[in-house]
């Protein structure tokens, strides 16, 4: 990553970054409102309803945080390497590395389920915005945001109640200007069927992340069972075995996890001063932490890799948010585009009228974000500081609270429809490591105490007379929740079994929980609930003002986006858009992380050296887009989506199509790959069979 | 300390930041511009020439970045623990541990040297501005500096050049709007007296950092010595063994290391979006890389404890500036406060023809600053990581190349006024622990790479082949630079020593050096040049407009400061001025860092619970001021200055009276403790004597 191009790059961003309607390929647009006569117009292709309802019918979503496609007529989903790691480092042992050495097989019985992993392909979509309106009408505050968690609930659950293979979810769409049921058709069996080696899915590690030209084999495939044998699934997209050319227009069909292209600017203004900053600082520390703890042994080593890698690209992607926002002409630009909303919503009287000034009162409430922040981070959004141990504990506890309630009155985590996919991750089996959690729990617990003081009442409920790192040790090495039965029982036994339990993070989770939720109902009455009443009529505004050629912000919910292939042009330095096979061999030193697989050691002279590896497409992406399909016109897989280039990282907060990319790994790659690095011979015939 | 309090607290700083003459109890003046009509129309006592004398007189500096003051006829001097800490760390060993324990010895035949101090006591100050200024005259850029340069290295040396026990330097006050020599008669051996344990003078650690009520014994003592017996020092404060009280007068007499109080907007802006974040985050990680390779053995927490104290008061101090700067009160009253003196400079049209638009100058090199910052940062202002072998084998390689030209035509920390110190802190003996400074070399190494990008040629140039990691292990595994004499001999055999070493570290700066004094060279002929010449108009606006009631900003040069012990109150909670020896009982816990020390759990019947333990004063002071004597109207000595209060750290950039505090560590309180809980009767008594 090139952070000195980057800060400098800002202006260039923010030029495009203020317009209010949708540029050029710009827009992770849902289904139902695909701008198909823009693209045609563009593009000259046609993308009618067939074609999308195809492609909605193969995408895939994983409840893991990542996108994916259904690839062949077996259940076989092709996602990124990057989306699997947590899957290959829990199925492996200190004996069985399937993260450093791939997980490569030779026969489909031998493909394993990813823990608490979970498949979902969009069903429908339906239209409720009247309906939870009506519910929160004339409501404000804790009221507000009552009504409506529990007009959600009942969506929910209406829709999904009778189909224990659906999950249902209401979806707030431009930040509460549409409330839609998303429905998918779900699969909880997911199993690992092919994983490359760590070093060869992330070559170039943290230092090429986000950057190109890049030289990364970052897919790996899945395959869904039902009944214990794999799905049929007809409704695939056609893998295209050869590389798009330059200019190839390109389709994305995945979740985009989240953006902030809506907030106000004075939300932007709280994320830069506060909340980035603080983030980031602790985010920071807790890498050099687990650097060190790396390097202590090849044991800790194999054990921290998954953690290590999402950390720094974390960290990565927040410093790309950081200082966007830091960048006076990228903010000016922010500023320019709500104050010319704000002048067209004054220009006209009747929308005037229904929008009132729903930026004044976001900005008032900054303020309240700014003395809560802290407290809501520590206590409650930021808990536990990644110890699966004390998350398992306090899901635990909170889930047998809430249950005692009606479903819509509980925490809305808790609602009925959402209690099966919490109950499989959390009941999955997954190996947990000692030392790793002691040293979240250690972090966590020196943080709250430095940012919330020794003298805060919550500090001294948390840490009693012990240090952080003496409490960590106690609870982790006395706790049992570690076994999937343990955890089972507790969830069966509710509140009584709760009670009685003499787990030691269970009690420290009963002892020091009411802090937390007392700063959360503080926070959803005074922060969540205020802004999402106001964003609200934001969107009414934008919609008042551009009518339908707004997309709404991302929200892991199923879009699609376009685009075309193509490099940049960035102070007078042009990228390419391809790189290919020979690039990796050159760019090899052999010390890590630019070191290569020993397969690919030995393959080197039967691979050509001329196939396409990565390209970079014009399309606007971000995080939860990883593993997307990557398709043409025809419908046909051209790649997975696994990053975006260095300057789309301020695209959380708007995009710009001459130099922001998407980063693609070819399926002309993989076929290559899959067929002599790793003879997988079943798995190309599987994937080239019409 | 509290963040959140204190992000919170900064509209109340930036009330009273916007001046641009001194409030009431703000300043760090010089002696020869003390306000002394002030201070009695305040306070009703007098500061006369024969007060300034005395006090300047006593007062002293220590090369390691601290203050102190001579109280006693043999050469002992107070400071703060925390200034001798590292010295402590250098004279333990794996089975002595100063720093854990205490130094604590019985006769004075005990004391030992400690490596790398100098202390220096200031004797007199002359005018050099009209010099300075005369050579550089019309010159900009590169040869502005080069000017400037010259004619400090040539007036450092004529003053100094027949006088072995002094030290000379020019110092540039109001930032370019006055130089002045600044001539000290020096003492290069001083030797650790008494040091308490890390857990008495820290006690609270890092989490009560900053914060008051404090409960901390930090003090230390050293001796001076000439001759190998100890200095007679007739020429020194009282020791008062009682403590203040409420509201009494009193004065800091010390050496603020820097403020950039006079820094213009533009500049405050860089700091607030590149250079402060890009630090903090590099700083953070580095903490926790720190933090669990102490946790890793006792042995790795012993040699860490002085480098994590260090670092963690670093984050903390510069967190507070980060949020000082981000809250947008605070930067309103600095641009409000700019306006003003711009606004007054344009209504006098002599001025104004004088002065210039230095503003506009020195924002128009902040794009420079930006474009050039990461890489300036990375290859050489913190270039190493810390490590010392590599700073030693820098200087080595730099000063047998500049020693080779005339000392007015070298980089200027190389000109010959410098050497004598640069040679005493290379050459005196300290441990090199080569698995930390394998920790900071590759913790520098993989920094460079993320900053600057694996693609830069001093990226490649750097690392070639190898990884961060192999390549410090093998740099610190195979170099012996660690031994002195080693040192020595390189130092002494110059140019032709050093390319004839086989050292892999010598050798490493030799071929990596190239790019660092390139940037160097851009930086200072780009950035510092030309803002120094700007900063100096800047002043000269300054003074024109407030004529001479404005301060320098700091220089780590001897101010006095003024006050009162008052606590203070914040959002209707008043903190009192003093804490007692019961308090430190009742806030131990038992755990670390809240730990007694043996010897205080041993002596709490004998100690009189309600001494005065540590107390705060409205003086302003900042880092650099540590171990400075507090003293009332009559030259006693109250205490020794250890901290600010969480509020004070916005500091550097303002002054807020009615919250700002210097926290002090009281006589008082170090009588009792050095009699009844250390029995060190003998230097009660050399305290006591008049």
């Amino acid at each position: 990553m090139n952070m000195l191009k980057f800060v400098s790059s800002l202006g260039l961003v923010a030029v495009l970054a203020s317009a209010s309607a949708a540029r050029a390929d710009e827009g992770m647009w849902t289904f139902d409102n695909f701008p198909s006569a823009k693209v045609e117009a563009t593009y000259g292709v046609k993308i009618d309803k067939a074609w999308l309802d195809r492609v909605q019918a193969a995408s895939v979503r994983l409840s893991t945080g990542c996108s994916a496609s259904l690839v062949s007529k077996e259940g076989l989903v092709l996602t990124n390497h990057h989306c699997v790691v947590d899957c290959a480092q829990a199925l492996s042992t200190a004996k069985t590395d399937f993260v450093k050495d791939g997980f490569v097989i030779a026969t489909r019985a031998e493909e394993r389920k990813c823990p608490g992993m979970q498949a979902e392909v969009l069903t429908s979509i339906t239209d409720l915005t009247d309906q939870i309106n009506a519910a929160t009408k004339g409501l404000s505050g804790a009221a507000f945001v009552k009504a409506r968690n529990a007009a959600v609930a009942a969506a929910e659950s209406a829709a999904c109640a009778k189909d224990d293979k659906a999950r249902c979810q209401v979806v707030s769409l431009y930040r509460g200007g549409q409330f839609k049921l998303y429905k998918y058709r779900k699969y909880a069996d997911v199993r690992l069927a092919f994983a490359p080696e760590f070093a060869t899915a992330f070559f170039g590690g943290d230092p090429d992340n986000f950057n190109f030209p890049r030289f990364n084999l970052d897919v790996a495939f899945v395959r869904l069972y039902e009944g214990g044998k794999p799905v049929k699934s007809p409704a695939h997209l056609t893998w295209r075995s050869t590389a798009p050319k330059l200019d190839e227009v390109t389709f994305v069909s995945g979740n985009p996890g989240g953006t902030d292209r809506m907030l106000t600017v004075s939300q932007l203004q709280t994320q830069r001063d506060l909340a980035l900053p603080v983030s980031q600082l602790q985010r920071s520390e807790l890498r050099g932490r687990l650097i060190q703890f790396s390097a202590e042994s090849p044991e800790h080593k194999r054990i921290a890799t998954d953690m290590l890698f999402g950390l720094e690209n974390g960290f990565k992607v927040y410093f790309g948010r950081q200082f966007a926002l830091n960048d006076p002409a990228f903010m000016g630009a922010k500023v320019s585009a709500e104050t010319e909303l704000r002048a067209k919503v004054a220009a006209d009287p009747k929308l005037s009228a229904t929008v009132g000034d729903p930026w004044g009162d976001i900005a008032k409430v900054q303020k309240v974000y700014a003395d809560n922040y802290l407290r809501y981070r520590q206590l409650e959004s930021a808990a536990g500081g990644g110890s699966d141990l004390y998350w398992h504990a306090r899901e635990l506890v909170r889930a047998a609270q809430e249950r005692t309630k009606p479903s819509g009155e509980r925490l809305p985590e808790f609602a009925d429809a959402r209690l099966p996919l919490m109950e499989k991750e959390l009941l999955d089996d997954k190996p947990v490591h000692p030392e790793l959690e002691t040293l979240y729990l250690g972090f966590w617990l020196s943080k709250t105490r430095e940012y919330l003081t020794a003298d805060d009442p919550a500090t001294k409920l948390i840490l009693g007379k012990e240090s952080p790192e003496g409490l960590a040790q106690r609870l982790v090495s006395g706790s049992k929740l570690g076994d999937p039965a343990v955890r089972k029982a507790l969830w069966d036994g509710g509140l009584a079994a709760i009670q009685a339990s003499d787990d030691p993070m269970i009690q420290f989770v009963l002892k020091t929980d009411a802090p937390a939720r007392e700063i959360r109902k503080t926070w959803d009455a005074e922060v969540a609930g205020p802004t999402d009443a106001a964003a609200a009529r934001v969107a009414a505004a934008r919609f008042g003002v551009y009518g339908d050629a707004v997309y709404p912000d991302a929200t892991f919910t199923l879009r699609l986006s376009y685009g075309k292939v193509a490099g940049w042009t960035y102070r007078g330095v042009t990228v390419p858009a391809f790189t290919t096979f020979a690039g990796l061999y050159e760019r090899a030193t052999g010390a890590e992380p630019f070191e290569l697989a020993p397969r690919w050691i030995a393959a080197k002279d039967k691979l050509n050296p001329d196939t396409v590896f990565d390209f970079v497409t014009t399309n606007d992406i971000i995080g939860g887009n990883s593993g997307s399909p990557v398709i043409n016109a025809k419908g046909e897989i051209l790649g997975a989506a696994f990053d975006g280039n260095i300057h789309s990282l301020g695209g959380n907060y708007g995009y710009d199509g001459s130099i922001n990319r998407t980063v693609v790994v070819s399926s002309a790659a993989a076929t290559e790959a899959l067929d002599k690095v790793y003879g997988q011979a079943a798995l190309v015939k599987e994937l080239t069979t019409k």
